[in-house]
């Protein structure tokens, strides 16, 4: 498996329960014990998951021994969201931008031909 | 593994190559052979590649025998953009906009005492 940062983020993400897991954190800071209440799977389960999402940097956890809440870290989701724009325009966008370009230069060319009427 | 279309999607963009194969085809269609070029890897490491591109939707090829380009297909990279663009902000995200309310409440109070030194 990569384990470059952005194939990390993507990996963890790839997850509904993780997805769930950061979609309760964006809300605030939670407990191991919190953030299982909602699911039906075990304590264990989700600490696993909660692993994968340390590891891709995508969560923290406090470092009080007995109560060591997550926290949602937003820095790889910025990454991530930042790769999918650069490409999420793809062929079509082209196909857009160059629209714009020729309608740009049909505009140009109707007021050149405006001002040549009037010279 | 979950096959969800968002975690198809999310795995299938967890990987250096494919997201290169991405990018590439951003920029139009190409065949395998075309793809395959720029990569030290075998024609059949690629196909496979594609593959799990074509299964996440993220590509579709032609139905050509012989001349099979390959196509980006954006609807999933907005999908996984949307989902990513609704947590990003976070939970930092609350407190910018939690500031931004007592920031407004304080102007407020701010013109309210002003008025009222006026009347």
């Amino acid at each position: 498996m990569p384990d470059d940062a952005l194939s990390l983020t993507f990996s963890a993400l790839a997850d509904p329960t993780r997805r769930a897991l950061l979609a309760r954190l964006a809300a605030g800071e939670a407990t191991v014990n919190e953030l299982a209440e909602p699911f039906d799977i075990s304590l264990q389960a989700v600490s696993k998951h909660l692993k994968v999402l340390e590891r891709a940097g995508l969560i923290t956890r406090g470092r009080t021994a007995q109560w060591r809440p997550c926290r949602l870290e937003t820095a790889p989701l910025t990454e991530a969201s930042a790769w999918i724009e650069r490409y999420k325009a793809g062929w079509d966008g082209r196909f857009d931008r160059l629209e714009d370009e020729l309608r740009a230069l049909q505009e140009q060319a109707h007021e050149k031909g405006n001002n040549d009427e009037q010279d």
